[in-house]
């Protein structure tokens, strides 16, 4: 017998998504930020994403609830935005015992409306049920023109990698308050430029290892140019920035940085460049190189939850 | 201060969907099995649902994982019946303690994939995260010619009421190894006889009630008609039939009940008429006539768990 707990999220996925079926219409299916499926008589691709978020694991008991609902809205606007998508619609599971003060969850529903709101995406449904501790499973559609969806599969030995903003920042409380890249991740793909993107919702350093085994490559990152709130390692590890990691072609580097810097009024930064190694990711720090290995927060491996 | 113990189920729903926006593009919101949504440049609308199934409250602890998967992928996929729908897509949250046995989860896939399988539908992402207890959140995505949806609010007075087969059964086990009603779905849809369309899930007496609230309309039900497979109250509020309760207009019944019949071999029965009482829901047994009341399983206000 295995337990989850054995074997770790990753492993636990895999083994789950082996077990799923394929169609011709599903373009991307698990294993990147959304599922892709194309129409048959349609000019737009839609995507499909979920997110769970959980009392205890994702936010704290008697957390301000309009800023759970920031987060639980705010992580599927970022999977959506991480594909280049527009946001359309939102479904809510809510769990939740019997005592739980109906205002809470109220006023998370005012902190998910909000932001959805901001981004032209509207909640459209869902369903209520009792359960141990409060959860919220959000499930997200979004629309982009057929064909143009930004995969974590798409980077090419000698991209440029770029983020769209400082990282390390999620010990700060901004996991709960931040704004998803969703106008980002849409200019990014009209640029015509970008090879490949994900959010940042692991650290980096896990989150780029998903590019380059989507897209059977590894990648050199120069610890000098990370923009970090914290320490590097924050920056590698810390999980939730909800920031956008992409590549980019190095001679359509320069015209992207400066597009977007005309359209946002702030800079994304080139941080390391797409190699041929498969799978390694190496670090440059100065005069030390080192390979960096996936160390990511897996639920279920860990001891305490954050 | 309220709890949701003290609302009911069914008044949480109300409140919180009454928070929501709107949109041009949704054409049915919350209060139907799915939403609906249209496409600008598709001749498709697409339908939206979602369940959750968590231990101890919608199946028992160590109940045979194939079956728990079944039961499921099922409710979706008569949640999208209930529309006339072509079930599509699934998406799966997993919540799980750490100590979950890996390979009850993999049967429950076993379940679901199997179940999806025979209707053309495919589970295409999801999520996994740590919780208190076994939990399942479906997302599923179905389509259907653009304006065709079965809708909850389309009944009209003197519609004839029938169901697709017989009631009350939940209590057998039937809850779990159901067959959806996808294929009578599409074909009731196709019929272009049928007025207003729901699946059984909480006790024909509840879900008769959603279409009469809906449509504006009341109804009244012939005990003697009923196809009971226990006793009347059974039918009127054992939960979770997942047969379909829908209505057809007086001058469409018999050739709706004729071609049914040719195509599945069973046949649907008429089991009452819509009234233009608005909300009154009547029962003619024998000599005596009398009002029935919403009675139905709701989360949150039981005391014990089913």
């Amino acid at each position: 017998m295995s337990t989850l707990k054995n074997m770790g999220e990753h492993e636990v996925i895999r083994r789950l998504t082996a077990t799923l079926g394929t169609h011709s219409d599903l373009l991307t299916g698990a294993g990147d930020d959304c599922a892709v499926v194309r129409l048959a008589d349609s000019r737009s691709d839609q995507m499909f994403t979920t997110d769970p978020l959980i009392e205890s694991v994702h936010f704290q008991p008697r957390e301000q609830p309009e800023r759970v609902g920031n987060k639980a809205a705010g992580r599927i606007l970022s999977d959506l935005a991480a594909m280049g998508a527009q946001p359309r619609w939102l479904l809510v599971n809510v769990v939740a015992p019997p005592d739980q003060e109906f205002e809470y969850l109220e006023k998370i529903y005012t902190g998910m409306n909000a932001l959805c709101a901001r981004f032209g995406a509207v909640i459209i449904g869902g369903d209520v049920a009792r359960g141990p501790v409060l959860e919220l499973h959000l499930f997200g559609i979004g629309e982009l023109p057929a064909g143009s969806a930004l995969l974590r599969s798409g980077a090419k030995p000698g991209d440029n990698i770029f983020v769209s903003g400082p990282l390390g920042c999620s010990m700060e409380g901004k996991h709960l308050d931040f704004l998803p890249r969703v106008e980002e991740g849409i200019f990014l793909r009209e640029s015509g430029l970008v090879h490949a993107l994900i959010d940042v919702s692991d650290g980096i350093a896990t989150d780029l290892r998903h590019i380059l085994n989507q897209s059977g490559t590894g990648a050199q990152l120069e610890a000098d140019a990370i923009p970090c709130n914290g320490t590097l390692e924050n920056a590698l590890y810390d999980g939730e920035d909800f920031e956008l990691l992409g590549t980019v072609a190095p001679d359509g580097s320069e015209a992207l940085r400066m597009k977007y810097a005309e359209r946002f009024g702030s800079e994304i930064t080139f941080i390391g460049t797409i190699t041929d190694e498969a799978g390694i990711l190496k670090l440059s720090d100065g005069d030390d190189f080192r390979v960096i290995e996936a160390k990511a927060f897996e639920h279920f491996k860990d001891a305490s939850g954050s």
